[in-house]
């Protein structure tokens, strides 16, 4: 008598290297906050609020951020170029500039339909339009054929990471705490994650010395550190790289041979300081010390997920590489073309983030006056719930900086890191937790982000509106003091 | 004195599974055809034509295919919600129907924004939404929670072969001829591709005994074959299987414990017999055998790319599982949460795809026009280029069945063999290499999807219009006889 057949795959042997990767961004609280609300939405009143608050994920227009009007008036032409047979109608009915319908046109012009294929690394004007955007932002030039559309800058982490790992002997340094991409894929990958830490007594600032110690470290025991990763701003902590800090780590790079990457997602998103691109970095650099700085290779990722267009549903981004290999470009190409290209209404959208109306352009005034809402916005929510941090029993939190998130350390009860481990859970875990079950309010635990040993804390964005739940974390917490000091 | 520190990442220390990855569909000959665009674009005429015709990748609307109506007047409101507050303007001069605007209220409703992530698997109504529509199609149930919503099927497929595939042993069996995404993405993956021959004396048909024999030869040598690939109908052969093929695939896979790998991204572009999924073939074992195929894993993709809607540069798709550990699914969850989402735009259109316009609706007899008037378009075109192949010296052509390509043998002079070594190129490389300078019409070589040694083949699609481009074709040929005979 055979046995009954049985699945062939099992969590024991499917691919350990994806089953090794966390991403806590995603993990067990949000599916446990989605729970609560299809509870919510099917009219169930057992639980001790009303509206579950989504304060774990970077997702501006899940919450309160309203798309930029110019964005979208131009997508949905793009989108059904019929209307374009109506510009009486779009002009004096709906509310369409001639801008919007001048920009439209340009596009279908170049990349024919959205409904096409574009070329593998992205539609050749898009790439010139961006190209020209970082020649303004850095005032040096940039070539379209160093750049790549992506389907937002995770896509393009993942083509990076794919051509520059060679084994798993490879490893890249990574800040921690860090947003769990970069862990995650160098599990998948199956490549060496070489942490190093941000010095939190200076607001996670990047420290130069931390980064020596831990690529040294690594080298020494024989991993083949090749790359290092710079989130900046930084996600989670919002912390901003002053110039100097950049040329420090670009020296270091170019010493130690590593690539840099560059994740420069929240370029826009600061509230403290200024932003100073990579780029720019190295180009002052390689200009003031003539042939010093030419072997450094450098990616930047940018999309359309944060700042203030906030368009993460597209799935748009791009990266540019400089100082690369043409040998190596063409790798990177190939690897794109394997998925064909990124989504050509996002790569749309992409241009459309870069190349906004100016002062003078009919949009110009709407635009102007819905970015800085959205700005003003964010940062005032930003300290509305730093203040509220600095009034919690045992919260320390630094002043907002930038990014979408306040990283706040939580010093928990002895009685509560016990209660945790009962549960066979990080006490930050078992914080949030309680936290999701009290409050409806759903943030990710520290842990999902990496911090030393011993010391907690926890991610929060400031999109959510209004100062409801805010007054919500504060009585848990309060609650949660009480119960566990 | 110090060496000049040169760059750290060269051809030769990349990831070296990148590397041997090879893609043909948008390889060399593609980058050609590129150059040649912009020499004709910027005015040259010293080429010996007037135009390029990329038959080398099914993208409908670089070609001919228009877009569907009802798809983009609803992803046109849904990218512009602002739009849906001016209902009689769209209803009476920019000719929208109120079926078109009820299901934009109706997205919008359930996914918020466009600009927005959605769940990692997709908005859960649109997945609800596919799920209905594989019950309409199968008559058998399908669980939204089975189904995940991809960007394109290209990158359901990379995430169903990363959960997979346990290491360089893991064993996948995939057709040959095949499109290259099966065999790049294990090269990458670093798992072994184990191939099994379509029978050509059959017009591709999928041949069973070449399946066991692959897979034996395969097991003997240690490797662990756990999944099977089936492209159905078949790129780029266009052969669709017969409920009987199916079956007999299901039982192998059962008996061997093979996780089915079902490519249905063609199912509508079927011109002789009809289309017969794995989930239905599958659930009718089941329910004529009760217990006997319970264990049975299918995994089935589909996408918004190909048939008639032809929208892949939106880059929508889906795959479902069935059969799979509930823990396998998480795994999936997880992997395809690191890159947070498929485009929610894209999601948009599958959910059109799927839940199209009913007769009697009022976007409908557009909608049916539209539709038929692609399909008997790309019918007559698949015929028109296969009656040219017939009477070209030494091609070889099945009858158009289905899929957008043809892939005839060509029995190349012996002359030409040597003049394609004499360059360092395959003879099926040297031939559609000298099409496209004598024509500017890009084809694939059948190298790129494989197919038996010292037989040649070239894939093209039948999406180009008119018939001048298959004149072109049939006048090199003759040249090219004469000169190579």
């Amino acid at each position: 008598m055979s046995s009954t057949p049985s699945r062939r795959l099992n969590i024991d042997n499917v691919n350990p290297h994806v089953r090794e990767a966390k991403y806590a961004v995603r993990g067990e609280l949000a599916v446990r906050s989605e729970e609560y609300r299809v509870k919510l939405a099917r009219g169930d009143t057992d639980l001790p609020f009303k509206e579950v608050i989504s304060a774990n994920i970077g997702n501006p227009q899940q919450l309160d951020q309203k798309p930029i009007t110019f964005i979208r008036q131009v997508l949905s032409l793009v989108e059904n170029p019929k209307l374009l047979e109506h510009e009486d109608v779009l002009l004096n009915q709906l509310g369409y500039k001639t801008d919007v319908i001048a920009r439209a046109k340009w596009l279908l012009s170049k990349i024919g339909s959205v409904g096409a294929y574009s070329a593998s690394n992205g539609a050749p004007a898009i790439r010139q339009s961006v190209a020209d955007f970082l020649e303004r932002r850095d005032g040096f030039p940039a070539n379209q054929a160093d750049i790549y559309l992506s389907g937002g800058a995770s896509s393009g982490v993942n083509t990076l990471l794919h051509v520059i790992c060679e084994g798993p002997k490879t490893g890249i340094l990574v800040p921690i705490p860090q947003y769990p991409l970069y862990t995650a894929s160098l599990s998948v990958l199956n490549a060496t994650c070489v942490p190093y830490y941000l010095d939190e007594t200076k607001n996670w600032a990047t420290d130069l010395s931390a980064i020596k110690k831990a690529c040294a470290d690594a080298k020494a025991e024989g991993v083949d550190v090749r790359a290092i990763v710079i989130i900046n701003p930084g996600n989670p902590t919002g912390a901003s790289l002053s110039e100097e800090d950049v040329c420090s780590v670009i020296k270091f790079a170019s010493e130690e041979g590593l690539v840099l990457m560059a994740d420069e997602v929240y370029q826009t998103n600061v509230f403290s300081g200024e932003f100073h691109s990579f780029k720019k970095g190295l180009r002052l650099l390689q200009k003031e010390n003539p042939g010093k700085y030419d072997h450094v290779e450098l990616a930047s990722l940018h999309s359309v997920s944060k700042g203030m267009v906030g368009e993460c549903g597209h799935r748009g981004g791009f990266f540019e590489v400089c100082g690369f290999d043409p040998k190596v470009q063409a790798e990177i190409y190939k690897f794109v073309s394997i998925t064909l290209c990124a989504p050509v209404i996002a790569q749309c959208c992409v241009e459309l983030m870069v190349n906004p109306p100016q002062p003078g352009e009919p949009s110009f005034e709407l635009y102007d006056k819905e970015y800085n809402g959205i700005y003003n916005g964010l940062k005032e929510r930003a300290y509305a719930l730093w203040r509220a941090f600095e009034k919690m029993e045992g919260v320390e939190c630094g002043e907002p900086q930038g990014s979408m998130y306040l990283f706040p350390t939580i010093n928990l009860p002895a009685k509560a890191i016990e209660a945790a481990k009962a549960e066979g859970r990080s006490p930050d875990e078992f914080y949030c937790l309680k936290m999701l079950e009290a409050t409806g309010v759903c943030v990710v635990p520290g842990n999902g982000f990496g911090q030393h040993e011993g010391t907690f804390h926890f991610r929060t964005t400031f999109l959510a509106p209004g100062t409801e739940w805010v007054g919500s974390i504060i009585s848990f917490h309060e609650n949660f003091m009480k119960e566990y000091r």
